[in-house]
């Protein structure tokens, strides 16, 4: 393990792009969050990203001739080497979505749980499909789907669960590679809860294969730059006691991030309070007894945290997923996001397929929205408090999500020294019928009429937005989607 | 107003249609709901519509050949007169749906509703675009809008408001008819609460135009065919006494239906008590008081109803429509649908644009899902009892909402006497990665990977599709909406 040691990802510093790019030259109108309450948008602005996908420029009134005469002379490029991309008028460039929590294995079952919750949903539906997966041509099939897909939703960074196998995992951070999507890539440890055909058989050979995944991806991606492998035990109640000792130290050793479930559903909690007394009816304890708090763990769900656990992971600079299609389809709870963030907790956002329905980090966004209004009913409370705004939303899903993967320099906005993972979102405009006869739906559902603000064009898009609204994708300043 | 009597609706007897039809013959699997918990398929079976747009024949086991030497002969078809439609291998017929509330004239404000609740986002966002609607170039383009985009998520009947004003009412009903989408339309009565440049200024001149709306409909589809008038007393708040008294008894000469909002928002509820303190602090009363609890009468959300009011709401044989996005929107609560069903009153969903933010009752049956999850969680409960499943929200969205509309004998389901109102419904079936390259993303968001049961395929289609999956759409056999 000597080999893997810490890696520092570089800032676009590198000379070893996979694939030679061009310089670029984005002008339009880019919009990002500046807080977590509010919008920047910078109308007639052109972006320049340099040939190793980073952020080198960002003017605001800068059209293309501006650009020519004072950014182009500036870095020293000649404008006939400079890619030039123009968003049409209503089109704006926005960062690309960061999904937190998500199984690239059960992509397949997305939609399926019947009216089942987290246990029973895992041994039914779950634990059958990922075991299936060691299959590499049913994983190849899964995995290049998974990516396509939420690449095409404007997912530019994805941290993922695979399975226990080996190969099947290695074979999900190739795809990532050759796809150009940005990861983090979790070879699932668990030693117990499973069935017996899906199962490591113990600690060591978990932390073995483990090992193994670590060092497939540093092999094929040294600096980290786009593939970061991530430590991953599925859950507690999945995780004997030495199985999590030894990746908590694996953790310290290598500095890596990690990735669990925590307090997602009472059953699982009762269960957990069960397996480990020592803790003291404490989820997060449990983790923190094995070091696997730390600023770099992503905890998934946490529906149902207490004051002290709560306390415990802002105090430890552990980060939250929060994944509200997810809680709400498996009936896992609404997880009380004004409550973390008033505690100074980062949250991001996650589909978590298959738990969640949805590929769509956007689908997330707009749930959240709903989420935390039943919050706000349920507790019977007329103030606004609980409520989360569009504005917010769009911040988890960015800047938020960049922080949970522990990237926020690097990812989730757009300022110079940034890398260019953004996505191009073009909205329908509603025209004279005659116009629409034959070219209207394939826009899909929002529908700008031309009376809107910036801001409602924004809500509109959170709304009713899909895929079909995000017409190019890039990461490291490489074109990874474009619809036709 | 002696000569809009009550006309009754022909049951496909009639010999008028508008566009005169061939007879159709349509192959393939056919699923619509047997109960409310089940749904039933039909694989491999031939349904034959008649001219005038009525089921004449449905046969299960019946390919093409079967069907001309049985089918066509029972009924004196000839082969080369009947257009034969085939569904793909995967896809299937499924009921229209039908969204028993909406607002046409808000369509436009989709999405936008900012933190606000139903009283304030009255007068912030709704009552200023409803009276920019009297403009009818403005009515025609969102009209317009609105009917294309309901029929193209398999929207075939639509219970819609409209606004006060008495032209632009009309122009929506004409719409309707020439596209074909079968609607029940509605000219808003308001005569208080609104803004001065959006009133009826009397209830004699609310009455009036009320009159003069169905009218209109029933001069340009005399047997309601296609049309039907609908009196709309917006919601007790906005409606005088008198007025409703005047309504009250229109319904009662007409036998016309009626529609409006019950109960939505706790603000609100607390408005009509003091607005209506002989009622008892019941708001089902205030509307029983003027004769406005019709069999026929749709009440929107019912979502804070007490045990009283819904005792009352079941004896008057009254509908609800259950609009959960708008619901969840604009934090007005989460309808206890279980509930309500278990009293024995028929429910069915609305879209409710734009307090909803989703023209798809496809997104409300999905949301319906999850709201239900919410209120399972809130009572702390873990039983299944508040949970609406897959099948369940199919049969709100069809049979169910027909029963809302009072047209359960014509619509909803697939059976000799009624009319075909149907959408054929595709799913993407995820082959070898090659063949996605370029071809993928038009397909929508439900992914098949070849070994699911059809029950998981219509559970994928009701968590992640959308109007790219409803392919083709008739109203009364006739098509109405075709994706390219």
């Amino acid at each position: 393990m000597g080999d893997i040691g810490m890696p520092t990802a570089t800032l676009g510093g590198s000379t070893e792009t996979k694939s030679p790019s061009r310089n670029k030259l984005f002008l339009g109108t880019f919009i990002h969050s500046k807080t977590l309450t509010e919008l920047e948008y910078l109308h007639n602005a052109a972006v320049a990203v340099n040939s190793l996908g980073t952020i080198v420029a960002v003017s605001p009134d800068t059209d293309l001739a501006k650009a020519q005469t004072t950014i182009l002379p500036q870095l020293s490029w000649l404008s006939e080497d400079t890619e030039i991309i123009v968003a049409k008028p209503g089109q704006f460039f926005f960062p690309g979505f960061i999904d937190t929590h998500l199984h690239a294995s059960q992509y397949p079952n997305v939609g399926l749980f019947g009216n089942s919750t987290l246990l029973d949903w895992l041994n039914t539906y779950t634990f059958p499909l990922e075991a299936s997966l060691s299959s590499l041509p049913k994983a190849q099939k899964v995995y290049s789907r998974v990516i396509r897909k939420t690449l095409s939703h404007g997912t530019t960074t994805a941290a993922y669960y695979a399975t226990i196998d080996v190969p099947a995992t290695n074979l999900l951070a190739d795809l990532c590679l050759s796809s150009g999507q940005r990861a983090l890539i979790g070879r699932v440890c668990m030693d117990q809860l499973g069935p017996s055909y899906y199962l490591d058989e113990s600690p060591a050979e978990s932390l073995t294969k483990t090992k193994q995944c670590i060092e497939h991806v540093l092999t094929k991606d040294p600096k980290m730059e786009l593939i970061t492998p991530i430590i991953t035990p599925r859950f507690a109640p999945a995780c004997s006691a030495p199985l999590m000792k030894e990746l908590g130290q694996l953790a310290k050793e290598t500095d890596l991030p990690v990735q669990t479930h925590i307090s997602e559903n009472k059953n699982e909690i009762a269960l957990v309070a069960s397996l480990f007394p020592d803790a003291g009816d404490s989820y997060a304890e449990v983790y923190d007894m094995f070091g696997l708090l730390t600023p770099k763990t992503i905890l998934a769900h946490a529906v149902h945290l207490t004051e002290k656990e709560a306390d415990l992971v802002r105090e430890r600079r552990s980060k939250v997923s929060h994944c509200p299609c997810s809680n709400s389809a498996i009936t896992s709870g609404a997880a009380r996001v004004r409550w973390l963030l008033d505690k100074g907790i980062e949250v991001g956002l996650g589909t978590d397929m298959s738990g969640g329905y949805s590929p769509s980090v956007l689908e997330a966004a707009r749930h959240a929205v709903l989420v935390s209004r039943h919050i706000c009913m349920d507790e019977g409370r007329s103030e606004e408090r609980d409520k989360l705004s569009v504005e917010e939303v769009l911040y988890l899903a960015t800047r938020g999500g960049a922080k949970v993967v522990g990237m926020e320099r690097k990812i989730g906005g757009l300022e110079v020294g940034m890398e260019w993972d953004v996505q191009l979102v073009g909205l329908h405009e509603v025209g004279d019928e005659e116009e629409e006869e034959d070219g209207g739906e394939e826009e899909g559902n929002v529908d700008v009429f031309g009376w809107e603000s910036w801001e409602e064009k924004v809500a509109k898009w959170v709304y009713n937005g899909d895929d079909r609204n995000t017409k190019k994708v890039w990461v490291r300043g490489r074109l990874v989607h474009e619809r036709r």
